[in-house]
């Protein structure tokens, strides 16, 4: 590429051959992108001709009709959009590795959460000053004026009242997101209320495990084989006043994982990223190390390492704990750590990025801000940090509106190593991975990146995952099968239509 | 710096020094920056001060409430709230340098149009089908029932009603422009219909040249020196029966401007760039063309070259003309061509970028998509092709709605050439370059870019233009005594100010 730099250069263009050159300028240029060194075989080609033509169908109509292409608008508004894309429903079938980055109680959908989980037995309601509050009691304590839900729900006026009151607080969905949530404070104001309205109702042991179960449940059904969860680690309770503490919680997280393998063998496995709010102060830090270290030591294996979360902007840099976080680099304790999620450059949750890079981060969450960072990204580059990006996450909570401006694309056009992920489903009524999958594809990509940058996808996901060499290798045998059998499908498809069309003309 | 990133790179982080090694990074990366490598003298960095005092200030209220941040609006909802920054107040004082991408018929505020053009003699109204047009005759011809505006408005029941109706038509301007133009095509029908409204009305010669006269005046008060003016030159009328055809306008352009200029010694001048519409087939290219030849041969150092304009995605492709525009190329006719103007990756309008290098472009204008192009950001690095960023026109044409998600800030953090300009202020209210200045310094750049980057960005406009050398030279020469008094006269107020604070205390 060097000679045709110079060729470009130092050569007058117009006794070049035009097309030629042109020609070469464009395929290198796609040869730079996301996946574009992979070689398709016979099948897989089959299968991109089907994914492209859908793919240039729905660009086409967006093209047309630029308001309505469902990743220039706000995912709250489109998500049945979405659903009815073609490219949508082969994502859906299509083995995507890995999710990276999800948190603990945002993982399931809404729904779930709403019909089966405020249905159960033994759950009890509290409107305090206007405000409804659910918790699990055997017998309710005297906190608040509590009632049991499934009593307060005989009553038809009543339940049609608690059932609003709840779905309002279950989730971000609302008819007009972009006035509803009109900044990225307003956004995160309802994100972490929806935290504090689900927590008193998730941490319920029971429940908990239920719901990390229909977390994994989602996942596989979207053809997801592995995730690595950020979880702050909440307490749970129960019925015989235990509370369960850290690595009581690492333990059943671990026997459910285990639970789900058996009655999944495909399914690759969980591991955890202990994540607790960076809002913390240095005390409560150092706690937060401590147990890290003993969690690490408990389960080295299934502890993937350690993160800060909570509203980069308005939380403690991680200047503030890099200090008392670089004494557990040197433990074998890995770090994912959020930086960049903003697009105030300059401030310190962009230099965030710095110090992530310079505590030895293995992934970036979001990074948002990373492409205005020239020296970083190099530095990325060379020390081949994956940078998990969230788009619906990005959208929702009001970085960008129309994602065809999302900051990190130069990423995907350039093959950083990058792996796309979910971050919290569960409170924007999204479920698994599909729909990010989708926006990255339709507005994050060129209208030129295929299967092949979508297989290069998967296959980030799982080798920037925390898993061993042993385990990679059996994650990336499972996932080539499934992936064998997801292209020869579509391709049979084709066939099969091209069969009935020739047959009915 | 390959001895700091080989320290990141191979050395053990925990060891070195953190702070040390943060800090240098950091510098690294603003020393790659738009104007880092510039030195402010004493007087300089006074003014600094001041204006990066006011710069956190504006920064922190915008960080607190992101929504009312003005770049983070449409700038059509905000012109009121940028004039109250005191940022915008410093940016109309800079001596600024050069625009280096306006339009002929876009120049001048929208005010002068209404309160000045539509109250002269001999203006004509017709309404036809409820669509209002207006014309100058001393005789209204048969084309429509027309009758003379200022005899209608004289009827106050009839003036509220054409006032109403040409001010819809003659600006963008609205309520809520995000509604009024929902996507990048509903903004361009508006953009394109006030164009065909107020074209009848500028192409009566005198007014066409009371409106270049105006322009000028505009952007002179506004601290701008020098105009590379992209116009269609099309036909003049006058109430001789004259018809003006492109040379003659040329020249018509040519004596106004040396008219000007004697009015205004410091001001150093126009050149234009010939820029007839993409939507042209190759019958009318090829007279483009020639009418190009014939323009620069007879003004060869005013012409300062060609582009084609129009709505890129819905226009033409370079590739459509390439073979007819690689001819004129040998003959000393620069290339000044729109490029990238649109967030479709991988579309045609995409691929203008290769065509416009490969077509030796001096300039590229807008190159919105331009930062997902690693190879083509190589090449415009190389063959130093400077980038003419037009930020509130993106906005208002709908190609980005929060201008921190501008697509180009990447070129601003690593010290790309990049020039700023209005494109067509008049249509949306603005005035002259300063509004855009504010949102480049407050959006596109980093809250650590200061006087040294505005320093730049006017150098850049000046030695990017055609000027040839010795008008470069002398360009310069007036720039650098302007932009002294201007950083004297922020430093000498700063001082006062504290004079008084001192007294007063």
């Amino acid at each position: 590429m060097v000679l045709l730099t110079c060729t470009i250069v130092n050569v007058a263009f117009p006794r070049a051959n035009y097309t030629i050159l042109r020609n070469e300028i464009l395929e290198y240029e796609q040869r730079l992108m996301i996946g574009a060194n992979l070689t398709l075989n016979d099948i897989e080609r089959v299968a991109n001709k089907v994914l492209m033509e859908v793919k240039k169908e729905e660009l086409n109509v967006g093209f047309k009709n630029p308001s309505r292409y469902p990743p220039a608008r706000n995912f709250l508004a489109v998500k049945e959009d979405i659903e009815r894309s073609k490219v949508f429903q082969l994502l859906r079938r299509m083995p995507k590795g890995a999710v990276l980055h999800a948190h603990d109680t945002a993982l399931v959908s809404g729904n779930y959460l709403y019909h089966n989980i405020t249905f159960r037995d033994d759950l009890y309601v509290c409107i305090n000053k206007g405000v409804i509050n659910l918790h699990f009691f055997r017998v309710p304590d005297k906190s608040c004026s509590w009632e049991l839900l499934k009593k307060v729900r005989k009553d038809p006026e009543g339940a049609e009242k608690v059932n609003k009151m709840i779905r309002q607080r279950i989730s971000m969905e609302c008819d007009d997101p972009t006035s509803a949530y009109v900044d990225v404070n307003k956004a995160w104001d309802k994100f972490v209320d929806i935290f504090s309205f689900i927590i008193p109702l998730l941490t319920y042991k029971p429940i908990y495990e239920d719901h990390f179960l229909r977390g994994l449940e989602e996942l596989y059904e979207d053809n997801v084989m592995y995730l690595e969860l950020r979880t702050t680690l909440p307490t749970l309770y129960d019925f015989d006043g235990t509370k369960y503490k850290p690595e009581d919680l690492v333990g059943i997280y671990q026997s459910l994982t285990q639970r789900f393998k058996e009655k999944h063998p495909d399914f690759i496995g969980v591991k955890l990223i202990y994540a607790p709010m960076r809002t913390a102060g240095r005390k409560e830090a150092e706690y937060y190390i401590k147990t890290m270290k003993r969690l690490k030591t408990l389960y080295p294996n299934f502890m993937a390492g350690f993160d800060l979360v909570g509203q980069e902007d308005l939380g403690r840099t991680l200047e503030y704990f890099a200090d008392l976080l670089r004494n557990i680099g040197e433990r074998n304790i890995n770090f994912f750590f959020h930086a960049g999620e903003t697009n105030w450059l300059g401030t310190s949750t962009d230099e965030n990025l710095v110090d992530a890079i310079l505590l030895n981060t293995k992934r970036i969450g979001h990074g948002y801000a990373l492409p205005s960072h020239p020296f970083l990204l190099e530095l990325v580059k060379k020390l081949d940090i994956a940078i998990e990006v969230n788009p619906i996450s990005n959208q929702v909570l009001r970085l960008v509106d129309d994602l065809r401006n999302h900051a990190v694309r130069p990423l995907f056009s350039e093959g950083y190593p990058v792996v796309v992920s979910n971050d919290d489903p569960g409170l924007w009524g999204a479920r698994a991975l599909s729909y990010d999958f989708y926006e990255a594809f339709m507005a994050l990509m060129s209208a030129h990146a295929d299967l092949r940058s979508l297989k290069q996808l998967a296959w980030n996901s799982l080798s920037y995952s925390t898993l061993n060499n042993s385990e990679t290798q059996k994650a990336l045998d499972i996932w080539e099968r499934k992936w064998h059998t997801f292209v020869k499908d579509i391709a049979y498809d084709n066939s099969q239509r091209n069969k009935q069309r020739t047959t009915t003309t």
